[in-house]
């Protein structure tokens, strides 16, 4: 049982730790959240639920996150907007062999300049977690999110 | 200290998996959260807070909530939504002889189809909880929530 | 790490126990949450990034905290509203030296008699603790929201 308390514990602390880096509009320390061949997806559960592959966006490497950095912070026009995200304590799954397995809900504020704060994207985080020399990095991060529409576009990370 | 610890951890996966059990609709899942003999009550904070005891949904046994949800999966007509559950770690409250006993905040947000995710019901979560060869179970679970005015009216549980 | 295990666990207990006081409008019991010199402060992110000193609100001792509560509970006039807090896990970080430090999400949503339930505010506590004879005390807490524009203003703590 201890184990898993402290893998729960772990998983909590990487959680908020993505999250501060994503909200505090550190983004280039999101990429070092997950393995050099890690996966991250959005995907509306629409799709999910029925097994449907669209997704919204589909980074497939560390270098892929790399780019789509570059890209929010150097080449996309968008509004400016802040992002926070809440989080509910992670529920431990099954592991999948050496894969720790784990899924978290979230909510993800959004305040425009001037704005009152608003519901942006709720949802839910369904992932893999290997356990390397520099500690546990996301092997993949599918990103589930409830609604499809959503408000404008999505730019930063969820 | 470390029994609370695991206490916890403990009542924060059940509140987890609980939470995915009803945002993912699995709602045949629900009631084995419970004892046999468990009770499941929805009231509105302004009754709760005067001690009056008109409550919304008041369910005092497995089978009661069973009858529910062949009710929400089966008869009663509304419009589909999905909910997300986001939830605080649970605090724990001195134990009432042999019942532990803890409260959680929650978030429930609705996404309609075609819809932005809205705040759909805000309360907290009054729990006792029995220890028995399934592990935890809710010997009662009663949602306190902060609004009387509710978006619709509730179909699922909280 | 079962330290750092054990800390956790003692924060988020404490932030809950927080939250529950303000949301249970337990305002006497808010000030013991903090050392008798310890301070409160609630600052907009735009004025926090920028290295600001101008907060919405400063409170540099329990005293102060005490006068806030009178002023809230029986001077000022407002529109009642019940509040709902709803926290992440919160995230340690590096000690500086004998104090602990942490930060937390968190998502305060309102409820207005008759209306449903609102985002409120968002943000993050940044937090500074103290270990005492009485258990885990607030040294500092800084709240630093999302929005510059707060739905009327800001009575309770947040």
């Amino acid at each position: 049982m201890n184990e898993s308390l402290l893998l729960q514990l772990e998983i909590d602390q990487l959680n908020a730790a993505y999250a501060a880096a994503l909200d505090e509009r550190r983004f280039d320390a999101w990429p070092a959240f997950f393995l050099e061949e890690g996966c991250y997806t959005v995907q509306a559960r629409e799709n999910f639920d029925r097994g449907l592959p669209l997704a919204l966006m589909a980074l497939e490497s560390r270098g892929m996150m790399k780019d789509r950095v570059y890209g929010i912070t150097q080449t996309i026009y968008h509004g400016p907007y802040y992002t926070r995200h809440v989080l509910s304590p992670a529920q431990l799954l099954p592991a999948d062999g050496a894969r720790i397995r784990a899924q978290t809900h979230y909510a993800v504020f959004r305040t425009k300049p001037g704005d009152a704060s608003e519901v942006y994207n709720v949802g839910r985080y369904i992932d893999e977690f290997a356990r390397t020399g520099a500690g546990l990095k996301l092997a993949s991060r599918l990103c589930v999110y409830d609604s499809e529409m959503i408000l404008n576009s999505l730019i930063y990370p969820i």
